[in-house]
């Protein structure tokens, strides 16, 4: 039996940068992923649609923008990035992993089984898995958790009868449906509500909450919602689909209130949940219910609440989505060198009080740190501030006005938790709160930092000038 | 005679900000300005020359382009700023200054008799000052000299005889000139080579050092220039214009190696010097040499080798360019906060480690901090770390990949001392590194900030583990 010192189950963001960086430090590293290596990020989440969004910017047209699109995904060939493993001196493992026991992993070569790990279009579950390969026995000291997530589908009767994408269907297919509903209203489904519609689909979506991007500070889903509604979306909130049905064309989806929606094709952007079915956690006295993440430590050791389980979890990580921790790809690389730098007994912590979340719709949406409702479940009630982009030079330059910049102070220290952001690039120019809320940096410096003219960020001299007014 | 707490010497950036400031808290405040009230900034520099860069990246043809500009730079109209000011409870005049004593001014009513405080379009001096209109003279506590800078003409023989544009003609003439030279490869003869060139002038940009933007780390300007290269402009480097003729149809340069370019326009950005002419400084014991800067302390109050003139420099500050401290609004109008909080009895000192140096061409470059040639001249050899965009994951997205950033640090100690960086939208996106320089802040806690995925900035992560690496 092989023995490695660090095995790496999943191939995305987290495991790929965990298995890289302790192979370059010399261990002995074997990875084991079934689908493509990179994971759903660069070849079926962020990189084809902010490729689609670009070309929507440049005005082309959709048969264009999918080849662009198609490019940046590699189309869909992971071999370079298989490479770069190999090259930085890891063992890849093509197939499924499953625990066996305590320092023993058995990887069966062959496609992933599971629907949903690797973008495909068209029906779900035609091409499942073929016969399974060889299995291959591995020991290791240390084991890593970097499976990833999945999409969860709405419980909505007769979804299972019509055509349904995943994002990760809908950004590797060719099709431009002339008539799309997305189910959901978070940075997903927004980012691909306004891609469809620029590029001519008619687009409806459709969100169960009063308001798009739910759980950030409202006034970031109201500004975007109007901007999806003026480049033609029907954004339909307080709305969730209640019934399917396929039709001689297309399908129709019955809403909550009666409301009857027909189009050629629904996408779902209605969350994501951890990927840890099938991995014999069990086998390591680590009991995760269905759908939940695995918890970890600021170290992102996996803890479970039975002690006794304590010697077979010794050495056993998690990084990326299954941690439950924030799905994005810059979530999970930072993770994955948390877990490398303790792995290689440099201890390090992960910080999680500024981990940046962004929407690259135009206007771009940005948020970090607190929200205004996490810091109230907090028990905070913060100081807020803000900013219309109105307020500034840039504005009259660029023509666009529309967008606001909040931020969230404790209401004594006057400490930076959070921030909010929409407006054009957004997600440029906020990294300054980013590093500001991560160094808990001292309001007066913020105040004392000038902000090169004309550029949006000089919102944030407003923003910060408004705070301190309250302060004193 | 009346008597003001504060009176104000020139009404841009620096002025208005000081005049509003001191105002608001209750001083009665007098402002005198005998052109625009706001500067040259929002007329006839930086507004119009970001609205054509915007209108060029839309395609816009010229004329819609200049109406564009026109309405940015709200026609020369300065009604609503000086409304602003008046509003906040500052009294104006109209008029020419000059410092009659210590504690009066004297105001002659009038437009300014100095070329090129306000843009015109056409031959210089044909809209002389009229008949001096009536004098006013005002007591002061608190004097504050703010009158800007004005361009320098380069010693260059005949140039008087041809048709030549200071930068704040160029943006406020009608005029897209088949053939235009532009002497002067800093900052705003980048962004003007790039201007005329997308509306279809045939340029060239003529720079005497080897490099353009001079001063900067040279990554910048070699980018840069390739890039202005790509876009039509010929780069003339380490070239100086010797001599310049009329001829029957536009004009000839001849350059110092005998090139003779032949052209319709010339454009000056050969520099500014501080506006201080005229102003009576010497009747406070104030002596400036002519285009000279005027030296101020932390606290922008003004100083003098001469300890006896102390007296009657009581209550003298400086801000804005005539302090040749950087010619950047925001500059100004930091200074303007630093001279208001000073004046209003709140000691604030300024602090110049951090302030940005933007240029906004595509790609976009910006500076921070100390350049390497500045350190170098201070007697520190910086750490210099580095990535280009291209390892970025944007990059692959927006497939746009020249660009690069670098980092300048203390060899020992790690700490950022400057950054540059040229890229699209740089100005925008690097605007964390001036908080980190303005923080000081270590290093260890930039290298654990996440930046979000994917954008530019992922190249700063890239650059900071570099220079880890040097210090490790």
């Amino acid at each position: 039996m092989p023995e490695f010192d660090v095995v790496v189950l999943g191939g995305g963001t987290a495991g790929v940068h965990v298995a890289a960086e302790t192979a370059r430090a010399g261990r002995s590293v074997a990875l084991a992923e079934a689908g493509l290596v990179g994971g759903e990020s660069p070849y079926l989440a962020c990189l084809p649609s902010k490729a689609l969004l670009e070309a929507a910017g440049r005005g082309e047209a959709w048969e264009s923008a999918a080849a662009r699109r198609d490019e940046a995904a590699s189309h869909l060939d992971d071999a370079a990035a298989a490479a770069r493993l190999t090259d930085a001196g890891v063992t890849l493992f093509r197939g499924t992993a499953t625990v066996t026991g305590p320092g023993t992993v058995e990887v069966t070569a062959g496609p992933a089984a599971a629907a949903g790990s690797a973008g495909r279009c068209g029906p779900k579950g035609a091409d499942g898995a073929g016969n399974p390969g060889p299995a291959s026995t591995l020991g290791y000291t240390d084991l890593v958790l970097s499976t990833g997530s999945e999409p969860v589908a709405p419980p909505i009767e007769g979804l299972p009868d019509i055509p349904a994408w995943t994002s990760a269907e809908a950004l590797s297919c060719p099709d431009l449906p002339r008539r799309l509903v997305v189910l959901g209203g978070g940075s997903a489904g927004c980012e691909l509500a306004q891609i469809y519609a620029a590029f001519g689909s008619q687009v409806t979506l459709v969100e169960t909450e009063n308001v798009l991007l739910p759980g950030e500070a409202a006034f970031t889903g109201e500004i975007l919602a109007e901007a999806l509604r003026r480049t033609g979306v029907d954004v339909r909130l307080g709305s969730a689909a209640a019934k399917a049905e396929r039709m001689d064309e297309g399908l129709a989806l019955t809403l909550g209130d009666g409301t009857r929606i027909e189009a050629d094709r629904v996408l779902l952007a209605t969350g994501r949940r951890p990927r840890l079915g099938g991995l014999g956690l069990d086998r390591l006295g680590v009991d995760v219910k269905s759908g939940a993440a695995i918890p970890v430590d600021s170290t992102c050791r996996v803890i479970t609440p039975d002690p006794a389980a304590g010697e077979k979890r010794a050495g056993l990580w998690a990084a990326g989505d299954v941690t439950g921790l924030g799905t994005h790809t810059h979530t999970a690389r930072y993770q994955g060198g948390v877990v490398a730098a303790n792995i290689l007994g440099r201890r390090r912590e992960a910080d999680y009080r500024a981990i940046p979340r962004a929407v690259f719709t135009v206007p771009g949406v940005f948020a970090v740190g607190a929200s205004p409702q996490a810091a109230a479940e907090a028990g905070i009630s913060v100081l807020a501030a803000g900013a219309d982009l109105a307020g500034t030079a840039r504005a009259a330059v660029a023509g666009e006005d529309a967008g606001r910049v909040e931020l969230y102070a404790h209401p004594e220290s006057g400490q930076l938790l959070g921030a909010a952001a929409v407006g054009p690039h957004a997600p440029d120019w906020m990294g300054e709160v980013t590093v500001a809320i991560r160094a808990g940096l001292p309001l007066a410096i913020l105040a004392d930092t000038v902000h090169a003219f004309p550029t949006w960020s000089e919102a944030l001299e407003l923003a910060i000038r408004d705070l301190a007014s309250q302060l004193s």
